[in-house]
């Protein structure tokens, strides 16, 4: 194979990582491709499960001897410590790899510092090569590191008015079935999804990733999450099946709002705590006011079906706004035709205090 | 010019007819290209303006002597009655044209005839020739001719959760300066613009359409029309300005339906004998769910801001559906991107009885 660039090299590597996008939570997705002296790919990588090998551990193991001297290009930071596989930093040093290319520095406070070590062995260590495409990869994940609690998808459906059921209270189906075999599909690149226990005793909703045309469960599952201040989901509910875990989030346990609810930011710290990096909120309209209103949404995933009702119960209620100058800013940064639905994917802009 | 193939001059004519639309009212937009027998192009026209000169007679007018023995190329069938301007019909047998290629039959019972005059002065006359394009660039007009009563497009502007005002009643502004530039463009494109006298007594807009910059109304104005059941609209609603005829239609001059409200069929054919081809239903919720119940939207065109308000009125009210399988379903034709907001623009499907 001709010689490539480091660029080039780090787009694949960037394209390798995403292979790993929803089994490798708690860990971020990575990828790596190594080059020999003359750019030649000798090996490749992603971190495809959480406990499985690193992504640079599997291209070492590819190149072999041909890694040194070479360069490992790298979406993350290689990680520094031993946890579940050895540091990665070692194993770049003890392979002889001359350069390490990275997209972006590691903010997970355990396991950074593998710069550090690779250029105290005398390895060239250079960060930001195709940083913001890998960063856009590993957004979640990232984020909740930064922060400390987990990156949020509100995921609605609604009609072109913005209804959410019919006045009857009907709502099988608003959207088509491609848009709902999208949710599922969305679900699957989560680690928890999360329901108000308004939608809980209306619905009944089974919140497990399933294959929609032969009801098969996904092999991962993320855990099911009923916000319910006062224990009030039934034991019978869908949601207490065996197909998944679940957590009953109550406030004795969580801890309580101002309104006795429970503590919505106690709750997302404690899910991060879980290992939940990214959550997908799927409602009700009441539950995602609250979420909203405090600011905690990264993420709005709407499905907007070709139907009007003009009347039922909105998509949305008590999202802290009274006045249309204090509306929740959005950008749109996708529109997706999926079936006859619009998938609408916008993010909340950050709002002066 | 290079020869060019009837069809090549059929695409050429739908692009002149689109230039007329919304200034020929309540004629059509028609476009002709004018062949000589080595298919040159040696005349184009359309109709630019109601009492205008029709598309033939300028291309006609072009080609002089060159049109004998050519190919006429037009989008609607030529007009056969002596109107403001003399038939084209016989304009083309005199021009001595040897053959007419028409895409769409004239509808109207008054003008038709056109071909069959052609014909019988020994002109070989075609139909068919890109016909859908040439429906669609005329579609509005079409459609209220066979009918008999104007094609409606509803517009309305929301949020993303279908919000059209805050909960404390403030509007302005939804959307971006941008969507509203782009609606007072649509409603330079028809021959009226209806409101619900909710509206008048709730926002006293002017209707008119205008440079939003600087406030300079655009020459040509839609009727602006108002309806209102019991004559309730204020003496000094700005809807009665100067800058466009308005027409406060009431029950007891246009009739009543059953609900003791205009009768909006008789509203309809009454406006489509005033010369009305197309109606921009700009709202309120109410007059547009009695709209949307009655089957009388030809057409839905929605701003979407990207924006969240979870509390306020909504875009649509009381539009006769109760449960979900009764749903209004539309088909999405187009969404585009104007400024932050989406503009989707949607046709309903033909409902069974
Ligand atoms: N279109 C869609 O995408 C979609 C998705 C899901 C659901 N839905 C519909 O939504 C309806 C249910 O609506 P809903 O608003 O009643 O249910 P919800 O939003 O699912 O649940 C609201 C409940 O969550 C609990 N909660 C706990 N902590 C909270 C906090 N900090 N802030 C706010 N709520 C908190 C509250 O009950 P406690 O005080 O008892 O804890 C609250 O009443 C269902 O009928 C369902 O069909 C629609
Ligand atoms: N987001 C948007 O795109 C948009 C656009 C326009 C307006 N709006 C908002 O809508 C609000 C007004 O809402 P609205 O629903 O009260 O006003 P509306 O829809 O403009 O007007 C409704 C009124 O129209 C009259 N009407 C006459 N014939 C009718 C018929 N056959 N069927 C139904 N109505 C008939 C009725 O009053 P009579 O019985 O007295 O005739 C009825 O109350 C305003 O606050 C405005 O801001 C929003």
């Amino acid at each position: 194979m001709a010689g490539v660039s480091v660029d080039e090299a780090m787009r694949r590597a960037v394209t390798l990582a995403a292979r790993g996008l929803g089994t490798t939570s708690p860990n971020p997705v990575v990828g790596c491709v190594l080059l020999d002296s003359d750019g030649t790919v000798v090996g490749e990588g992603f971190h495809a499960y959480a406990g499985g090998p690193h992504a640079e551990i599997v291209a070492l193991a590819q190149a072999g001897e041909r890694a040194r001297g070479g360069t490992a290009v790298v979406t993350l930071e290689p990680c520094d410590h031993i946890g579940r596989t050895g540091p990665c930093s070692l194993a770049l040093v003890q392979a002889g790899v001359a350069r390490v290319v990275i997209a972006v520095p590691d903010p997970n406070p355990v396991a950074s510092g593998g710069a550090a070590t690779l250029r105290a062995a005398g390895i060239q260590v250079e960060f930001g090569v195709r940083a913001q495409e890998a960063e856009v990869g590993n957004i979640a994940w990232l984020t909740s590191m930064r922060r400390g609690w987990p990156y949020v998808i509100w995921k609605f459906a609604a009609t072109l008015d913005g209804r959410s059921a019919a006045a009857d209270g009907t709502s099988m189906w608003i959207t088509s079935e491609a848009a709902r075999i999208d949710v599922h599909a969305l679900r699957g690149t989560v680690d928890a999804v999360l329901a108000g226990v308004g939608t809980v005793l209306a619905d009944d909703p089974r919140l497990s990733a399933r294959n929609l045309r032969d009801g098969t469960l996904a092999i991962r599952q993320p855990l099911r999450v009923v916000v319910d201040s006062s224990g009030r989901t039934p034991a019978a509910a869908r949601v207490r099946d065996g197909a998944a875990r679940t957590w009953i989030a109550t406030a004795a346990e969580v801890g309580a709002g101002p309104d006795g609810r429970v503590d919505l930011p106690a709750l997302l710290a404690e899910l991060h705590r879980r290992g939940v990096r990214a959550a997908l909120l799927e409602g009700g309209p009441r539950l995602a006011g609250a979420f909203l209103a405090a600011g905690l949404v990264d993420k709005v995933v709407g499905y907007v079906a070709p139907k009007l009702l003009g009347a039922g119960r909105t998509a949305l209620v008590d999202a802290g706004v009274t006045t249309i100058a204090d509306a929740i800013d959005l950008e749109i940064t996708d529109v997706t035709q999926i079936g006859p639905d619009l998938r609408i994917t916008a993010l909340p802009r950050k709002r002066e205090a």
